[in-house]
């Protein structure tokens, strides 16, 4: 069986396991529904991704984990130990990273419309990166920057033009689109004339995303070519030569077994030795290079585990498995229709037989994790795990039909540890006045 | 200007009001992003039903707030002062409003995956009906009641196989749907001769839920017709006459000022005019009438109201308007594509000649609030509001990207009060370990 993900597999039970353990033994410890991830898997990954860029990069490189895939205490704890950079979103990234203990130094502040509240929280942490977004940002960066006597380092989100094939919902490199500046119009070259004359922003690079989930390199190979003939532009125009070359996230990954995303080695060595070469052909020095997985370093590394309820069989129709979660824990089957693989945790190696739709507890009909998958015939009772939840899912989480978030177990060498409690009712009416 | 609700105006000042009071000097009071809210609106509303009820129907009646609408402490109070019973769809919500005061005696027990622990709760605390989905849930609640001594009064979820004409995500009464027995297949006739062979549940009624957001009042006088056949099929094939009628929700608001719902004493005398007029036909008592609004009770009588960040003009494309607020509170937009109405608070006599899509402040370019709506050309600085948000808003936010949910403000009589503290950074971190 193909199980999308290397810390997944099967033991002697015919149990599932993540990272070694047993699956159905860590779900009758911590009840269901709740979230299992495998930190070996994401330091393992965090690895790998630092090791290819010294392989094949010559230049200062920083690996910046996009927390909003998943933004926790212990993800920030153990990421920084791997020597990752954070891409941060939000005040309230932000504010967790640094109760983790990231040093700001580490920092990139990202965000189409931060508030003045924040930029002054930035300001005040000293980010090591305010990558802003358009003019009104720059306007009030630099005023807030000057009446603290700050000078941050700054960088430029860019709207290359490139497309990357993925759904509507997550492409953000081309011109309609509420991210960043046009290069197309002259607005990202006009905005950095405006920001090179002023004294409290100190410019250092640019930046752009191309999209979520690609599975090619050739679509980071190509934002190269557009990024680095743009800062040879603003060398020639301005006489300033841009010393960060920042390229975003939107790797992708299996959330199936017939996904087949292009080796993280390959999107790295190609990506490296595009900026390698345009910067020789241009004659620039090579920029430090910055990258930001989000859901490559914790996507394949949790698993969601539920206990069916009912199971509807509507004869000629479809048979309806509802689970003790749903959209409230992954909203991503009713945002954007994401596949995912399901599978039953107690009985990995009976035939999958059955066509299912597995529906959420939720008072609302849009509320399914999964349409028309094939798995063993379930009974009510036994557990169920949607795979390949470790980002965007508690990230997204809500409390509709105020049903509590689930708690996160992190298992590491054999051993588990709650990192994220479960929400109580009590939580959920904790700020009702 | 035609507002959508009469909660809503415009004052001398040219600026919102809510329940008379001026939008901006609230915004300015409370900070944005802000849920405000009328409950004078909401009293209206309540009083209003339960007034056509009683001009309309000669039988018991129960109009119960589906709550899953917005579920805060405050609103349980409010409601029930007013008479409403409460449809609660998870032990989250059953909590919330017997914290609150609700008697459980006036609460109807929903959900199509309610867990053993939630059933068990339900139990104790004595609620007035569990609307039973599926046979499991039967054979728990059964099992349950027997072990804690009790008999509680039960319903059946019925799929009656009328269709409302509404988005895909809100059609419930079909038989696709993992919602309730169906009739065409002899599955709810099954099962009620089962329960009626239970000696610790007492089957009191029939409940159905056809969709949602429907103006007419066709499909529920429809609706009524199929029920009440299946009400005597039961009378005739088991000798049990089911008291209680419950017709669910579904009843359309205008978020749009083109949208125009039938009146709602036009709703209520069509419908309760359809129960009178079956059960003499069928020669059945006239039912209790259980009808179940939620978005009626609440959509209209709220405002979302935010600050504008950038405007970021794409010539021959789109003009992108960023706020401080976005999917997080509001994921309707990125969920179904609902339309909303845009308002600048503070200049709501300019006229409305700049096309604009309003973007959230997520970092997601599907974080969007409306698209191609006319507004004043708007000026980053200023008050931006989208209306009819008191339905499934904060019930379904989430703190995608950390962003804190948003605080409502209560207005009555003139004066506001703060119903539900804004989160802070701390509270996100709160079971973070």
């Amino acid at each position: 069986m193909d199980l999308i993900s290397e810390s997944l597999g099967v033991n002697a039970k015919g149990h599932l396991t993540l990272g070694g353990m047993d699956v159905p033994a860590l779900a009758q410890k911590h009840g269901t529904p709740c979230y299992l991830m495998d930190e070996d898997g994401i330091r393992n990954v965090c690895r790998a991704f630092n090791s290819a860029m010294r392989a094949h990069y010559g230049g200062e490189f920083l690996i910046a984990y996009a927390s909003k895939a998943l933004s926790v205490s212990h993800l920030y704890r153990v990421m920084r130990e791997e020597g990752m950079g954070f891409d941060v979103v939000s005040g309230g990234e932000l504010y967790t990273a640094l109760r983790a203990g990231v040093p700001a130094s580490v920092v990139y502040f990202h965000g189409n419309n931060k508030t003045e509240a924040e930029i002054r929280m930035g300001l005040e942490a000293g980010v090591r990166r305010f990558v802003v977004d358009n003019r009104e940002e720059l306007a009030v960066l630099h005023r807030l920057a000057k009446e603290g006597g700050f000078r941050p380092d700054i960088s430029f989100r860019i709207k290359p033009g490139v497309e990357a094939h993925t759904h509507e919902f997550v492409q953000t490199g081309r011109i309609d689109s509420k991210f960043g500046l046009a290069l197309e119009t002259g607005e990202a070259e006009a905005v950095i004339g405006e920001a090179l004359a002023l004294p409290h922003v100190n410019l250092v690079g640019i930046h752009c995303h191309i999209g979520s989930q690609i599975f090619d390199a050739e679509p980071f190979a190509h934002t190269v070519a557009v990024m680095m003939q743009f800062m040879a532009a603003v060398r020639d125009k301005f006489g300033h030569t841009l010393t960060e070359l920042n390229l975003g996230g939107g790797f992708g990954i299996r959330y199936l077994p017939s996904h087949r995303p292009r080796s993280l080695e390959e999107v790295v060595s190609l990506t490296a030795g595009a900026v390698t070469e345009h910067a020789r052909r241009l004659g620039l020095p090579l920029p430090a290079l910055v990258l930001e997985p989000g859901r490559l370093l914790v996507g394949p590394y949790g698993i969601t585990v539920y206990t069916v309820g009912s199971v509807k069989e509507i004869p000629g129709v479809r048979t309806y498995v509802a689970v003790d979660g749903g959209m409230t824990d992954n909203p991503r089957f009713a945002l954007y229709g994401a596949e995912y693989e399901v599978v039953l945790p107690e009985r990995m190696e009976d035939p999958r037989d059955t066509m299912v739709t597995v529906a959420g507890r939720c008072c609302e009909s849009g509320d399914l994790l999964a349409r028309d998958v094939s798995i063993p015939a379930p009974r009510a009772g036994e557990l169920l795990a949607v795979l390949g939840t470790g980002a965007y899912n508690y990230a997204m989480a809500s409390n509709y039909n105020r049903v509590p978030r689930l708690p996160i177990v992190m298992v590491s060498g054999g051993t588990d540890r709650v990192i994220l409690r479960r929400e109580t009712y009590e939580d959920l009416v904790r700020n009702d006045l």
